[in-house]
């Protein structure tokens, strides 16, 4: 996921503060204050280049989306794709998703996406896998009550892995899919990656995760 | 998994009573008598021809090994393989998995196989597919406490929805593989259906799930 980095993106970020969200941690248990509305806030975590929240923030405008990205030189990228004007429903924010508690609060979000985030493949690293359960543990906390994580990649490695970690959480599994592209989903909205690995013949693999409980 | 009728299977079954056992609600809660051992008892449901039961006893002496199967013409087969008085921890019952409460008793056994069974792609034969949570239910009274199903098939459709049958009752999934002969995993025994699929370069889906509880 990683870029060569971009000098001055971080400065190009804070150039369009009504999208790219700075101190997001004053926003804790107010998101929807800054959206102006009641709606459902969906959140994405290794959000890469924006392509696929800017996508679902077009096809669904009663939702709100957040995009959640550690590294500037890739979310930068994402301003290429976006309408700040037309898109009030989408905000992303340059963050560390090991920080997701600090600047979201208890049962404020309805649904989180990991998508083709890094695999980390060595055992040594499971812990920063954005399945690994102490990641779910947040993830639980943070979500409504029945709240679910769509789970999309093309690492096979990554899959298998996160079946077993949502399951022995105690997670049940919906609409799996072990070929996305020839399953016949509805709308699914492309990433970057998803159109290029795609392109290249290889399973895009998927599904839905949701808690026993919930905030 | 059916065959063609074959004339005569039931009576050619019934002249090898060392192995395949008739009556076998005789034997509920006293299978290790049979077995003349405390071995642990593994199940296979829907054995088929054998061929996975007969490797396995071989590979694992110091198991009981039991396989179920309903079509005597097909059962019928697994006698070509196998030499009744090398394997005295194999043994196969001419039943419908259906009454499995009827011939084994609570926490009598230690592990079921389900391995290519028919996967009923039909949504109203749900019901019908060994992954059931109707069969689960079945299993999990009569399997001791943290017993597992291991599962194997082809067929990409029954593997969806047994990792979601499997999740939503509460298990959790282990060792998932989505393509089982690319995985490395050692003393796989092949059936017959995964040797002719495998041959055709067909992925093999495999995975473990173990209840929560157990008897």
């Amino acid at each position: 996921m990683r870029l060569r980095n971009i000098p001055g993106a971080k400065e190009t970020l804070q150039q369009h503060p009504a999208i790219m969200i700075q101190n997001p941690t004053q926003h804790k248990g107010k998101w929807n204050q800054l959206f102006n509305n009641d709606h459902p806030i969906y959140v994405e975590v290794g959000t890469g280049k924006g392509k696929f929240l800017v996508g679902m923030s077009k096809l669904y405008p009663d939702i709100n989306f957040i995009g959640v990205e550690k590294y500037e030189s890739v979310l930068v990228r994402a301003l290429e794709h976006v309408n700040e004007q037309d898109q009030p429903n989408l905000k992303f924010l340059n963050e560390d998703v090991n920080d997701i508690l600090t600047f979201f609060d208890v049962g404020e979000i309805d649904r989180f996406f990991i998508n083709f985030t890094d695999p980390w493949p060595k055992n040594r690293h499971e812990k920063r896998r954005l399945t690994y359960k102490g990641f779910l543990t947040m993830y639980e906390q943070l979500l409504k009550k029945g709240g679910e994580v769509h789970f999309k990649t093309d690492n096979q490695g990554l899959f298998e892995y996160s079946l077993e970690s949502f399951s022995g959480y105690g997670m049940s599994l919906h609409n799996v899919s072990l070929d996305l592209h020839r399953s016949g989903m509805k709308n699914n909205v492309k990433t970057e990656y998803e159109e290029k690995f795609s392109k290249k013949g290889m399973r895009i693999y998927r599904c839905e995760a949701k808690f026993k409980t919930g905030s």
